[in-house]
């Protein structure tokens, strides 16, 4: 016969800590605390597998009942009382518990086994009809909303406790005399027979099963399917349901109930924290009607108990060697234990507990790197909204750069750059950005748009500048002409304050309080455990000399990718790029190329020098040149002036270059194919810069990348241009300096024809975003309108670009390696797309045995991380990251 | 020492026909003539490994002047005469002549071995100073022109000749005295000398040397580079050099010279085809000053020659078991051969000649079918250019689809179908064609845009419509509004004559004479054969019932892929699926859809009854949607009228929608899985079309196609819903259809997770028009601007839109397949893009174990044949094919 139940009490229970896919999280907990001797209530847990079979047949197998029977006189016998007697009647609660933790998504019903004949017993038993009415008003009241239905505005009970305290006169339930909750019994009665269309089973036995039954249910609630959904948890885990012997903290002032951490879930200091309140259950320290006792006071309160409790979580951080969350309650003095598990925390809390443990000797620095969600770093390097702060959202879109500001909404990137310069803090806020907006988002302390995705213009350029982003903002209409955008959440204009959170995506309304980042000891000797251990290198996405200098104290190993285009559109540099591309013949290209070379040079040396000793890997010119026209009126209007040519003639040409579908289009290597003179200029900026910059005994180590490869022809044709430019270069100057030449892969036939262009090619640079489109077939500026529905439908995963897509992109990528290294054992491998610095698919470059990533400078302690856990894991290191909050 | 140099005369030569390699095309068929025992003038061939080493180094072997000096002693005593001497003097030709034949792009010089001396020793015996001064003359002129590089608008040879006959009162240059060709050949030599700063050498070794290297060099004449570029021919072939004796065809009433054919080449008639000129050198034919007779006037004017000629052509026929293409010199009445090949032929007499040559014995009906280039049946169904026309073209374009059509310009679609409707022929000029424009192109004779490749809208549309039709016309300008077009070579206005030449992307001033296309007998048996040996079932692309009849009738097994999209633009529809797409929400789009749905079931019943019996593969609405919306502002105001909306708000809505690489947008499934009502109307629309049809007794064969898919999920949702549908549709009327469900494989990631995908989807198609865009990076409908130079500057070794890249988007196709069949052992695989009508992309959808290509109607036939070729190299069978004109 099949065990479906496992009993814990008395010091014994059948289950372990381990067994938490039967017993799910709290079912584990208990039998785990059981067994350590700490004071639990006796109960027993349904293995989670009937949940699921229960939800298909609602069905359960005939044995059940037997041995829900057998297990519930075990818990009799413990202590001496009986389910539904009329003398020393037995309490009971039934909870639902999964494997992983869904805090609050199911459904707990507490008190059962009473009936009018119950409750007048226990009044008897307590002396206190008060505290058996409110029990069993209580029991009612969930009883009608979670097995019978009745929750949500349905609902009856919570206006009738209103009314009845009107009636009275009184504020708190506590204040309610025990005839007035006896009515209320009543009055919820008729309620549930004329809403629900039943009865309230008077029988303790059918309370029992129906309450199983609806936590089962409850696993298909909308709530859980949708947290599932959100967290990726498997709909097949099943609750499992424990029913465990009530205590009760409302039994007078020598019982209470009260949370607590171990440790500080904020800052992780070693200080006990939690709140207590005496005489009081569960429910009305989450109710917020009474104000809870910080715990430390419950040494005064309730001294026996305190010490109890204190020795308990010494043990249990002790047993568990981690920080637990605990939920207590005090029974006429008292203490009884009814949850622990690993406690939720923030980011700077978890390295520091991680590392306090390592000093303690209760966990290894390979635990301590296992134990930190690498997302968890970024709330340590930017602001991050104050968690206590009230905080009206008006919209919620994409996360798309993390930390949080609080500005003056601006709708023009001049604007936003005006403002800036009188000191004012400006968010600006466009529908979209184009690489004109550039100063403005430099300008700005945070960037919202009302449309794009994760790797939008505007995400990726404010990722790069470490800048607080949230795009993809749907329902935000936005207004420049007017001055105005609106949402459902409100209405807002020119210079009114908003606060962005860009790890969350919420816009909220006005200026909130912030919480600076703050990164420290604890978090310095934690990132060097991870460099000790990983075996990926880090570099950072750098397009700046300040991009590259912060990027370098981030603990970046480099620059994995420079991006040239970027350089262009200063305002000194634009206009030549412009007539550069509108030059009627390469005489003509060549002389504005003339104009911009001294200016790439500069560039060049700065990052050279900030990056003195590490690699540098510059990507030539990569955008369709139409990106750096204007296309307002006025702009072309001014440009036009200029050439000497009419606005009309401007516009056409300017429309001439436009293309149908330009991320496939004349970009990346082609153009410079079609123009050499283009490829010719950067090579030179590059290695004159770099001869310069090794003349005064700096050591510059240029890579130069050729973008959006297909075939190896057109990267001998770049290379080739590359290399003579270097041998004139070190000619003239009578200076070598020593410099790579590679590519991107970032198309599939690079991929699939990787072998032969390893013949030629020195490195490889995955170039995840572009390879994410073209192997899905996928804009990433058109999939905002159906992604999202996608990923929420369940018909993807996730979002491919945010976690690198391993069954697809990844096959592609592993065959490029393998290809690659087939030819060119020691090719360097790297990737420095967006996913360079996402965690999971850090952990898969570094399986498939990449060199380095690369990502945004904010991100590189969090790839460090990521590299470290993937190192660790491969030598079948646990992963028990601590979640956080 | 190694061997350079191979002889060939006296019924003996060192080498043979299997050596074009060393010899080239030419010397090998000299030597193998020789060996036959036919009359051939002796000589020797210099290996063609030589040209190679001359053009790297400048230099030959110290070894080459020894055994050319032993050769030419071998000729001089087999002829008795000898080079240089001034009794019985030897002239001789040097003649290019590489392994792969390039006519007329290199060169040859004639009459070498003339000087003063001998000039006047070979008019003494001769007895015809006009004779020996000619040839002098044209030996002057050919060195000067090849050997000294005068060639081009520099030369003053036909100058001064003209200036001579001019002043001798004559119009031939066989009407001069003997005086007037020696003092040209001194003018020639004062020129030479002032012109090219050397003197023609009157030492006869040193012309032999001279014209030696100039062959050699010849290899890297541009027009030579030109051709091999463009027929795929390698650089490091090299031409052998042949040194022939001289024979004269301008000796007398009984010398002559012609060139034959062993068939007719035009029309693969077994009768002996040919010219000839009596007393003449071959160039006089060429020339066309004097009109050649037809060979067998030969018969009387030559009689024992022709006898000779007659029997030796039989010889060779039999002997190479092709049609021979003959050049031949009859001196003073004996025959010589100055040349074999197998001879190009039209697409009609290739059939022909191949059926005929299987009924003569001569040949197996395997190497017939190997004998016929798949694309020369091209012509057989298509009128083309009469060749014989004067045809002035005024630009080129791409070939976009095949066959010829004169017609008048028209610059609208609207105009193009009321013209048509008034039974004018016309043809329609556009920049680029759009779905609005369908109606025109249908009523055009042919189609012209400025834009575009060879997967364009344009390009596309007029091959499923079997319409002749030329894009990408670089330098075309084409002004709608002013009603003109120009380009370098004339400028047109709406009305005027233009002629298409869809096989060669000719645009032809004017109106003129074009072939019919033919069939018949030979075809049919021809065809027969092919499907005897070909594995590969044959589909055809079509989307309307009168393409579906065509299609059966050129032999096609089925339909590959109807694309239901096209059915929407008939103007009785277009309103209802624009309204579909405008609607608020899924009522709406539903009631749009009602009307629909009858339109769309009429539409597949008749394509079903036309393929009755044979599976129609039907892929649901494909492009995004907004491409179905207006964009003109009439068409604009007139739908916001019906919709009772403002214009302005219709524009924003149609904006709204508008995408920035639509390519990669809302499309192929995924608006079907937004908007599942549209699925369900398709699908709806198919089985109960089916269901109608199979009550009549037919047996319809219906194939749903899922296009887009990245993802198996993708897949999984709309196959549940066409499941569900057809389920509906069967219950109700009480009649199943049996059907496939199955899914284009299109997007690298579908390719990469075939086994997912074949899981569920009971067929792949794959294609490889968006495959090849997504592998690349590339979109067709911008690559026009500059795709077409990376293949003529080599770095890419064809458009892979039209030719299938097997290196990349092979891979990725192979993968797919294997990972497929892996798990599906019988999934029955196709392929639908352009490449399904492209030979050797057939081929290799042979090699990779398709099941079957599907391709535009008219393409059936060359996919048959190439389908056949495969099966039979497979089996190690040659290919040999024949040169087509």
């Amino acid at each position: 016969m099949s065990r479906y139940v496992y009993f814990f009490g008395g010091g014994h229970a059948d289950g372990t800590a381990a067994m938490k896919d039967v017993l799910g999280g709290k079912g584990a907990g208990l039998a785990e605390m059981t067994n350590l001797g700490v004071s639990v209530p006796p109960g027993f847990t349904i293995s989670a597998e009937l949940c699921i079979e229960y939800i298909k047949t609602r069905t359960y197998p005939g044995t059940l009942r037997e041995e829900v029977a057998a297990n519930l006189q075990r818990v009799e016998e413990l202590i001496g009382r009986s389910f539904g007697a009329l003398s020393r009647p037995l309490l009971v609660s039934v909870r639902s518990g999964a494997a992983v933790s869904m805090p609050g998504m199911m459904d707990t019903i507490l008190n059962l086994g009473l009936n009018d004949a119950v409750a007048e017993a226990l009044a008897a038993e307590t002396g206190s009809p008060a505290f058996a009415y409110d029990a069993y008003r209580r029991l009612v009241q969930m009883y009608g909303d979670v097995v019978l239905g009745l929750k949500g505005p349905r609902s009856p009970f919570e206006a009738l406790l209103r009314a009845k305290k009107e009636t009275r006169g009184v504020k708190r339930d506590i204040d309610l005399p025990a005839e007035d909750l006896a009515a209320l019994v009543g009055q919820y009665k008729e309620a549930i027979h004329r809403l629900a269309g039943v009865d309230f089973p008077e029988n303790p036995d059918a309370q029992l099963w129906g309450a199983i039954e609806a936590v089962w249910r409850s696993w298909l609630g909308e709530r859980a399917v949708a947290y599932r959904l959100l967290n990726h948890i498997s709909e097949t885990l099943g609750t499992a349901v424990s029913v465990v012997a009530m205590v009760f903290g409302n039994l007078g002032e020598d019982s209470g109930t009260g949370v607590a951490f171990t440790r500080d879930p904020s800052t992780g200091a070693r200080e006990f924290f939690g709140e207590f309140l005496v005489n009081a259950q569960g429910e009305d320290v989450v109710a917020g009607i009474r104000t809870p006792e910080p715990i430390t006071k419950m040494a005064e309160r309730l001294p026996a108990a305190y010490t109890q409790l204190v020795e308990t979580k010494e043990r249990l951080e002790r047993h568990y060697r981690d920080m637990q969350d605990l939920e207590f309650t005090v029974e006429r003095g008292r203490l009884y234990l009814l949850q622990t598990r690993n406690a939720k925390r923030a980011g700077a809390a978890a390295v520091r507990i991680a590392v306090d443990m390592v000093g303690e000797g209760l966990i290894s620095d390979e635990e301590a790197l296992l134990r930190v969600a690498p997302e968890a770093l970024e709330q340590m390097l930017h602001p991050t909204v104050d968690p206590r702060a009230e905080c009206r959202v008006v919209v919620t879109g994409l996360p798309a750069s993390p930390g949080a500001a609080a500005g003056q909404v601006v709708f023009d990137a001049q604007e936003a750059f005006a403002w800036a310069a009188e000191g004012k803090p400006v968010i600006l806020v466009r529908a979209e950005t184009s690489p004109e907006d550039i100063r403005g988002m430099a300008a700005a302390k945070g960037i919202l748009t009302a449309r794009g995705g994760m790797t939008s213009h505007a995400a990726v350029v404010a990722r790069g500048m470490g800048k607080c982003c949230v795009v993809g903002a749907a329902g935000l209409e936005v207004d420049p002409d007017a001055g105005t955008m609106c949402a459902d959440g409100g209405s807002f204009r020119r210079g009114d304050w908003i606060t962005l959170d860009g790890s969350t995506g919420r816009v909220i309304a006005g200026r909130v309080a912030l919480v600076s980042p703050s990164t420290g000891e604890h978090f310095e000797r934690f990132m060097k455990w991870a460099d000790r251990y990983r075996r990926l290198r880090v570099r950072a996405n750098a397009d700046t000399p300040a991009d590259a200098a912060r990027a370098r104290a981030f603990g970046a190993e480099g620059i994995g990718l420079c991006r040239t285009e970027h350089m262009f559109f200063a305002a000194d540099r634009i206009e030549w790029i412009q007539k550069m591309i509108l030059a009627k013949d390469s005489a003509g290209r060549r002389r504005s190329l003339a104009k911009l070379l001294p200016m790439q040079r500069e560039d060049f040396e700065a990052i050279f020098e900030a990056m003195d000793g590490l690699p540098v890997t510059i990507r030539l010119l990569d955008p369709p040149l139409h990106e750096f026209l204007p296309h307002e009126p006025e702009a072309i209007a001014a440009l036009a002036k200029d050439l000497g040519l009419s606005a009309a003639r401007l516009t056409a040409m300017v429309e001439s270059l436009r293309e149908t579908n330009p991320m496939l289009g004349h970009r990346g290597c082609r153009p410079g194919i079609s123009h050499p003179e283009i490829t010719e200029m950067q090579s030179r900026a590059i290695f004159e810069a770099a001869v310069a910059l090794a003349r005064r005994g700096l050591k510059p180590v240029p890579e130069v990348m050729i973008p959006l490869v297909a075939d190896v022809a057109e990267y001998r044709n770049q290379a080739e241009l590359v290399r003579r430019v270097a041998s004139e270069v070190f000619l003239k100057a009578r200076h070598e300096v020593s410099y790579l030449v590679g590519t991107m892969i970032e198309l599939p036939r690079a991929a699939l024809t990787a072998d032969a262009i390893a013949q030629e090619a020195e490195f490889f640079s995955y170039g995840t975003n572009d390879l994410t489109q073209t192997t899905f077939g996928l804009s990433r500026d058109d999939a905002g309108r159906f992604l999202p529905a996608y990923v929420e439908r369940g018909l993807l995963p996730q979002d491919p670009f945010q976690v690198l897509d391993q069954r697809g992109v990844g096959k592609l990528i592993r065959l490029g390696i393998e290809l690659g290294r087939g030819v060119r054992k020691d090719l360097k491998v790297g990737i420095c797309g967006e996913h360079g610095g996402e965690p999971s698919s850090v952990g898969f470059c570094h399986t498939v045995g990449m060199t380095y990533v690369s990502c945004s400078p904010f991100r590189v302690p969090i790839a460090r991380l990521a590299a470290a856990q993937a190192a660790l894991k491969e030598r079948g290191l646990e992963d028990r990251t601590a979640a956080t909050v």
